[in-house]
This record gives C-alpha cells, structure tokens and sequence, in this order.
C-alpha cells in the first residue's frame, strides 16, 4: 500500500487534527498550504508552524484569487459574528466559490505526482454546516471523478475522517493525539489575537468551554 | 436563461473554436487563460489574441505548477514526436496531472463568481485519446461534483461540444465559424514557428491536409 500521504493544512484544529491522524495512521504526510488571498495571511504562518512541529514536509501554494464573493476574501464585506448558536441555516457569507473542489484538485494533481495513496481533508460538517463542500456526498463523487479524469486517481484515497465529529470530538481526539492546539489559529479575522466574536472564534470557544478544558 | 460563459482558452484550435461556438449560440463570453507553467508561455500570447479578435473579455490565471512529471512542464523530458499516425494507445507523456480538472474547478468558481450559465471547454477524444480527462464520462461526473459542492453548480452547464469530433471536423465547424486559424498555435514546443514533429502539430498538420485545405 503506497503510504505517502498528501494532507490539506489550513492552521486550524481541525486540519491540524487530520493531519496528527494521518501521522497516526503510520502514513507519512505531505502538507499542502494554500495562500489563497484570505483577508490575512495568518493562516498561512500558523500552518507551517504546526507542520514543522509534526515533522512533515510542506508546500505552499499560492492561488491568485481576484474574484469577489466571500466575506473571507472581500474586505469591503462584513465578517459575520456572534452568531454561533443559533445562526440561521444556509450558506454563511464566508463561503468562498468552489474552495475545496479546487484545494482537492490541485492536490489530486500533486498526489499523482508524488505517488500518494490517500488525500486527507479535515472537512466537518456538524458545525459549519453550509458548506456544499464539507458534505460527505461530495466527497464521494469527487473520488469518482479522479478515478475517471485523473491517471493515477484509483490509488488515492479521498480521506475526510472528521466529516461526521462536532468541534467537541475533534478537539477530543486531537487531545488524544498531542495535536499544538496553541500552534492553530481559528478566527477569520487577522488580528494580534482571536476576535472572539466571529463565527469560527465562537465555535472554537464553545467546544472547549464545553468539554472543562482550556484553549490556550 | 443565464447567457454569460465562461470559456477555457488555450490559444489551440479546439479552444478558439469553442469559443466561436459559444458566441453563436448567444453567450456572451468571458474567456480564462491559463498560464500555468507551460514549457513555453507563446500560447498565452496566442490565446490573449483570440479573445481580443472574438470581442471577448478575458482574464490570465497564474498557477504556479511546480510538481513535475509531465513532458509539457518538464524541460528534462523529451516531447514525443512524429507519431500522430500510428502511436501507441495510453496516456502520452504530455499529460499534466488533474489538468482539466483543476482548470474547471477554478473556471467554477469564476462562473459562481460571475453568475454565468456555462462553462465551455474544448476538449475531444478522437485525438488526444490518451488523455483521460478529455471525455464525456468525465464531464458528466464533474457537472456532478459541482451540482453537490457548491452553491451555484446546478445552474452551470458543463458544455464541451467538440468531445465527439475529430480535428477534421473542429476544423470545419471553426472554418464556419469564421475561427482566425492563424491567430492559433499548437505546437508543443515554443519555437519561432511550430516544429512540425511533436504530436500536436501532426494531428493539425494531417488534418488540414486531408481537408484539403491550407493552414494559413
């Protein structure tokens, strides 16, 4: 079994989460970093920490995205906040047009050119749960669509192994794995420290308050 | 009806064709370039002309490919050459992982971005047989994968109106079309005028003899 493995790393718990996973998994990982015009490059500084800490190689891609339509990547648009609890269905403004399709079509491509067997996507649907892109159905049909379209698509797995846990059991089996939880960063703002009003800071702040743990 | 499209341009025949092909049907369409890493850049040069000649707005994508393992990104591979008539079945060396893939995923976000009907790509499989994300199969899933993953897929169409005909019958459809054939490049390689051997330029050179007709 190939055991190269290529994991998407954005700086955040969950990411971080998979990719500890897929180290446990006796795979050795490869993170891919994109720096894709977030409305700060945080992210991107705290995922190259986490991956030098876990001892994996990365690479960081970046993707000239100069089109308009997400609150993430538009400055003039408002992040939405505080609304973490009870925030309305549908697809929050944060989405950004196709993100994971092209994140898992470029590391397909990066796959095939290192010979990986598998493609680790920490994508979560319980809190998130707007996005047409974390679901499990799209995960399924974009395996098949490597194993049609791609050479080498048949060998790589398409692994999303948090896509049914909540924020509370990634932290948990994160804990377990010794997952830097300090060296993750959530909030979609770029400030010296987390907002902690955003929907992501809330959602962080809410699973560890819930489990008795501290975030720090 | 949605009439804005979004059409793939390569700066090759197929491409320009399609792009003709979808201003007579009513689209108004908006062509992207993709400038990723090509052994040489003249097609980008090439395919800017077509869309200026065809009044079409268009926007050049940078995506640095910087992963090996294709002839048509790797200066160390040989380009193969003179066998259009009777090469062997499988995938050519030219093949670039996830291409076509990673060229719709980003044109998706485009078209979610833009609210465009379509998305035009010109690929075909009487040739380039080898190629795996040439074919209707593929298409069909990745008009799937869209249609589940993102916001505004099942409004997009996946339109490639050329996969079930051969360079002949582009070359006729275009010359309808009143396609500029000689803004077009094809070759693989970027010499001041096309070599003449690599398989690009036998299959156009084969086509427009047995038309009986002269590519100028």
């Amino acid at each position: 079994m190939r055991k190269k493995a290529v994991v998407l790393l954005s700086g955040g718990i969950d990411s971080a989460t998979t990719l500890y996973l897929a180290k446990s998994k006796k795979f050795s990982p490869v993170a891919l970093i994109f720096d894709y015009g977030q409305r700060h490059g945080k992210e991107v500084g705290f995922a190259k920490r986490i991956a030098k800490r876990a001892g994996c190689p990365y690479k960081v891609i970046r993707l000239p995205f100069s089109w308009k339509g997400s609150s993430l990547l538009d400055r003039s648009k408002r992040i939405p906040s505080g609304v973490a609890p009870g925030r309305k269905t549908g697809i929050p403004s944060t989405y950004v047009p196709a993100r994971n399709l092209i994140f898992l079509s470029i590391a397909t491509s990066f796959a095939e050119s290192i010979k990986a067997g598998a493609l680790f996507i920490g994508a979560h649907t319980q809190d998130y749960s707007g996005y047409p892109d974390c679901r499990k159905r799209f995960f399924d049909l974009f395996k098949k669509v490597i194993t049609s379209g791609t050479k080498d698509g048949k060998h790589i797995r398409i692994c999303a192994p948090l896509v049914n846990k909540n924020k509370k059991e990634i932290i948990k089996l994160g804990r377990r794995l010794k997952v830097p939880f300090n060296l993750t960063w959530s909030c979609y703002k770029g400030g010296r420290v987390p907002c902690g009003t955003c929907d992501s800071c809330c959602f962080r702040a809410r699973a560890f308050k819930e489990l008795g743990i501290s975030d720090e």
